[in-house]
């Protein structure tokens, strides 16, 4: 099983024990808006990172960042596949006009 | 083969190709910097579509911080395999350790 | 009349006015949560900026995100004077001590 | 003298201090990144605020962004005159053709 969907499995097991024992059941015990805060503020270190980290703490930065984003889609009932799915759907589809197709 | 290794061939492949042809070649064009932007912003979309968007907002948005994330660290030469090794090695670990064994 | 008092002025008197004439109609027309996307994009380009951009490009993001927070303050109904008084309820308060007594 | 022009004066003097009495010292003694780190983090903080907080959360992330953007600011040479020289600058201009005359 890959590491996405393996540490999918575990996020999904975890957000219902204490609070005091695992640390994904202790941000959802706390509330969405934490949860928010944390994926936003591990990516702006991801941000800082690739701008004037070491190749090592982009890597660390930029696994906070999956992980966190994993917690929250996870609260929001939003499942890795559809992600996937979604970034399945525009590949092919040429830069330009993909982004054109999306652009508010 | 799965959806984000295809997306970081993709992306490998359009990094040289034709600015005015591909998004990935455009913002390759235009710099790290303009790069760490892109992921920053779609961070912070993600985290409000998180708080106020429907589902399909949110999955939208996450696929794009994820692609953006991706080409940044192309440009810097980190591959997913890295930080997938990454979120596999503190995988097992508790939350609460390892999120001290990680705090600043 | 000092700058940010007047801008608060502007703002609050275009907030209500045609969306297709001003930009802060525009943007209060469209909902909080655009804007407060737009001052997290704001203060993603700033800190862009202070890593890497020149000095030009920091004070004008810097610029567009005191704009922007003013602008998202007044959809709340959170004045300027609320935020300077929280400011100098603040100040003369050594550092450290200030930030453990709001820390989380 | 007003807030922030009181608030800079702080910072300036604080700078310089023992990083073990002074936040601001501490800061800058930790170097740019995790100034910006910093300012980035308090301004996803206002956003998650301004979408799912209380009137006071907001207030008090409002006040941390901007006391972290005049730290960041500082730490570039750059003064508060000028990010409000530049705010005067823009004003009279009508929000639209502003927007469109500083957007990429």
């Amino acid at each position: 099983m890959d590491t996405l969907t393996r540490l999918e499995k575990t996020i999904d097991q975890r957000r219902k024990a204490d609070p005091g024992q695992s640390y994904v059941a202790h941000l959802n015990h706390r509330g969405l808006p934490v949860m928010v805060r944390k994926f936003g503020e591990e990516a702006v270190e991801t941000c800082v990172a690739a701008l004037s980290g070491s190749r090592e703490e982009l890597i660390a930065e930029a696994a906070d960042s999956i992980f966190h984003l994993m917690v929250m889609l996870a609260a929001k009932g939003v499942s890795l596949d559809e992600v996937m799915y979604e970034l399945d759907r525009r590949e092919g589809v040429s830069g330009h006009e993909e982004k054109a197709s999306r652009s508010e």
